[in-house]
């Protein structure tokens, strides 16, 4: 089979953005990958649109971006899977890519939610659980995340320390990275002594709503290699859905979906756990990054809270976890990061990461969640 | 290239469905379409939902319906283009397929609308124009398709009796589909003297927000012809995209992505529009199905109008069209609308639609528009 490669990737500044609306957003993200690609816009056959619409005043928010971006009348269309829908969007690339019906296709992941209120944005995504038996009984993404994270300390012992020194990772790489929200370093004693959210998490548990975008370029095999550029592929794209409702899963400790999209995107590309060096992983709350590091088999299962104490997952370790600050430190429009994730991979393969590149970056995963894990989307990339 | 195969089709009831959630609508319709393939649900590799999820109390639609169908831990993502998002789905299943990832795909379009009032859809819908600088001023849809109605009376003399033709036929086609919302004829008079919506639009000229689900399960060459069934093959794909805003466009008599849509598909299917048979037209208001006969090449620019007068767009006319009802008297739940066009489309072409069969139909099209014309999706379907 041939291969998909990215020939351009842009990523505008994620936080409170006021100052654009979507369109706005989709657009510098947009303007950066093109002018990385070295392409005429007029070579972008189609775009698939990531956004979770109804965070945003502006619906229909694929035909607004491709109009602003100047792409009518190329063909486009949204994909939505809740935080995941950015890896939704590029799988559907892949495929209209390899299906041949297109050459050149943008991924743009954009997402406004601070024209929210935050008890807004809480009630609409106690909707993407399940509104018969759950949401109607108040559970939220907290709630949701804290059950996962209580049951993991119950059984493995993992500690309130491991689960913050996760934050403590991700802001200490956030703080290198100027598209992150929150670009400052914290200290656990700061991360443990934060206002109590949904115990046993804390603010630092939690990741931050954002307005933000990404954007990828992907091409087939021949355009990409005619671009003279150093190529990044997409060589594995898995995907699994599990059950709504985390109490209809065999366990609270880890998400099924993800273990199978691992398996599926391990399978496609030829690899396995090992041979990743650099992982953005979904880190909406502390233990979803612990409990990811287990999924897809950096460490055993129970192991993941000793993982980020012994600091494997840092830069220098045994694979490098969010090197960009993750949901954590560079913020989570909910659109726009998987996409986000994906721009982190194929800078660190390209070794274009600056004072936050893993050495010898030559094989990298993005794991990217939706929901409470009824959607898992994990991609593997190479370098050439 | 190897072909894509329709090889089962399910279709609920449209209309008020207070009695169903909308997993409990995308089950009907499943059920049916998977008996319809004679095929074991396990064998469904992925399936891709169409909904709009910004009207459903419940969201994460896609995780609710894969998980209430069964079909965990197989992939599953949304696809959203407002009215078109079901075609959006069928687009996205083709790819899947022809990219050689899955074999067999069900695409589901399901909707519930009627959880909110008639104010609120209104409100949400006119956020599918554009909210800097049209919805803000109050524009909504009846109003921007009025605004093209009224144009193509002053540039072609076309009628208001003739634009109520089209109401007259689709109910009357309606009144003989079981799952139609509206299963009742109206006379001419009867449309004209109904209660104005927006000039020169009366009740009559417009469909109605329903609830429903239709399902397609889509599978390889290989795959479908093993069925041992009539199939049916989805062999033009055609998709583009045009300004938010109408008055962006060059004119207000038709719809440059509908032209380009149809251009597409009919050059992979390697036909033209003498070759179609029977048609599914995205009538959400009346002037939308003249100007679809005339975008699709039926007739000439400005020749919708005496096109319906004269019946041409009736079974037994040049070109069958809407014999199902169409969104006028079938309803119009805007996640399942382009599934509910394909299910009547594969029903004409195999020879199954009963008393509203058109004779010889052996090469069929859906043209499903998104908002005001800035997406369209047609797609050309043959018989073996």
């Amino acid at each position: 089979m041939s291969r998909v490669g990215v020939i351009g990737i842009g990523h505008g500044k994620f936080g409170r953005r006021s100052d654009a609306t979507v369109q706005e957003l989709a657009f510098e993200a947009f303007r950066l990958a093109v002018k990385d690609a070295g392409i005429a816009r007029e070579e972008i056959d189609a775009s698939v649109v990531a956004a979770v619409p109804e965070y945003h005043k502006q619906r229909s928010v694929a035909g607004v971006v491709q109009e602003y971006l100047n792409l009518n009348p190329a063909p486009t269309w949204l994909t939505e899977v809740a935080c995941a829908s950015g890896s939704a969007a590029i799988r559907t690339a892949w495929m209209a890519i390899q299906s041949g019906l297109h050459k050149v296709v943008a991924v743009i992941g954009c997402q406004k939610m601070t024209e929210l209120s935050t008890g807004e944005i809480l009630a609409l995504m106690g909707r993407v659980g399940e509104v018969q038996w759950e949401s109607v009984f108040g559970t939220t993404f907290p709630g949701y995340y804290a059950m996962f994270a209580t049951r993991h300390m119950h059984e493995f012992g993992t500690t309130r320390e491991q689960l913050l020194q996760v934050a403590v990772k991700n802001h200490f790489y956030g703080a290198k990275n100027k598209n992150a929200m929150f670009q400052k370093e914290i200290s656990l004693p700061t991360a443990l002594a934060s206002e109590a959210v949904a115990s046993p998490f804390c603010v630092y548990d939690c990741c931050a709503n954002a307005d933000g975008a990404a954007c990828l370029i992907l091409a087939d095999e021949g355009r990409a290699r005619a671009s003279g550029k150093k190529v990044v592929w997409l060589d594995g794209v898995g995907c699994a859905s599990a059950s709504m409702s985390v109490l209809r899963r065999p366990n609270l400790v880890g998400l099924p979906s993800a273990v199978e999209a691992a398996r599926q995107a391990y399978k496609a590309a030829g690899v396995t756990a090992r041979d990743i060096k650099v992982a953005e992983v979904h880190d909406c709350f502390t233990i979803a990054e612990i409990m990811a590091y287990e999924d897809l088999g950096f460490c055993k299962k129970g192991e993941g809270g000793r993982f980020i104490e012994e600091k494997r997952s840092y830069v220098g370790g045994s694979v490098a976890v969010n090197a960009d600050g993750g949901l954590k430190a560079k913020g989570h429009p909910i659109g726009a990061t998987g996409v986000s994730m994906a721009h982190e991979i194929v800078s660190q393969l390209r070794g274009d990461a600056g004072e936050r590149q893993v050495p010898g970056a030559d094989v990298g995963l993005t794991h990217n969640v939706g929901g409470i894990g009824q959607y898992t989307f994990v991609h593997v990339f190479k370098r050439d």
